[in-house]
């Protein structure tokens, strides 16, 4: 079409994760007819989450403050450190509504292959934050992946040499879950961690 | 998470068409962890776009000219309209190598269910358009879906009654396919506009 500034939209908008040639255009084409307005919003809500989002110093998710509303509530139990992969996996957490620690968040997880090593996911910060004194356990609460577990199994050994309690989230089988459906890797950690 | 300035960009990318919470979510986190370049880029891209990209003159386009590059073309023959639904289909035609003639872009189609109606679809301004003297014959190249076919209908009628010649895209078995895997309704036209 050469129209630069609509190609430069399009290109712009592959970028994100998901999207596609043919998905981009489609953004770009309904934004230009139909929503100019929400084009405007989402430059602004852009620049405005680029210029202030930022790490917790204390937990690594993102946060406006030096440090996030979860890391600063005096009702959180200090002595529970649970580590997730990502805000999203906190924000589950959270809503089960049965954990009242605190967390760290890694803001991804071990990928060899993509070249996401122990510094990507801020391990030394762990280490570090775990450390403080007053956490007394810390429970990994990373994805039970592949790569989710070899997140985990790193961090712990590295956790444990610290003499620190190291758990994990238990694995078995889902709530409202009939036997018959359930995979037979979970049916097999069901059986071994039964209680 | 109670962050405004990332619960405000998640709000935004969900106006995108076809992404949900979840994607919006993972968009926003990709983009503040891994393409902070990105979204900065795409911000501008957002304004520069809503702030040039306007309907050319003549064939209701995007452009950022008055009138578009291809309406400006004198190599393109000006007795032959192309009228179809989007900007994407104008460039598959133009892939297809096979149409010198000039486009007239509808932005849309009837849909009443939605409240799209000839109105929005800049039915007077192509009826303007194709009475301009130098068209010959105007061909219909919306769709096939039933909205696509309701489209060409209508706009047929109302450029028929104004004389001018009107000419629909043949429907055929597509290039390269099996008679036995086409659908039936294709095989039925096929055959009756055999040549």
């Amino acid at each position: 079409m050469a129209e630069a500034a609509l190609d430069d939209l399009i290109e712009a908008l592959r970028r994100l994760p998901g999207v596609g040639a043919k998905s981009a255009q489609r953004m770009a084409f309904h934004l230009l007819q139909h929503d100019r307005d929400g084009a405007r919003r989402l430059a602004q809500a852009l620049q405005q989450a680029v210029q202030r989002m930022h790490h917790c110093a204390r937990c690594h998710t993102f946060t406006e403050a030096e440090v996030c509303a979860t890391c600063r509530d005096p009702q959180r139990d200090a002595r529970l450190l649970c580590v997730v992969e990502t805000p999203a996996d906190q924000a589950a957490l959270e809503r089960s509504g049965s954990f009242k620690g605190l967390y760290f968040v890694l803001m991804g997880r071990l990928s060899p292959l993509d070249g996401v090593g122990l510094a990507d996911i801020g391990a030394s910060q762990l280490l570090q934050r775990a450390a403080d004194g007053g956490v007394q356990e810390v429970i990994l609460a990373t994805g039970f992946s592949a790569e989710g577990e070899a997140t985990a199994h790193a961090l712990g050994e590295a956790l444990r040499t610290r003499g620190l309690k190291v758990t994990r989230l238990a694995r078995g089988v889902p709530v409202g879950s009939e036997l018959e459906y359930v995979d037979l890797g979970t049916i097999a950690h069901a059986l071994a961690d039964r209680r």
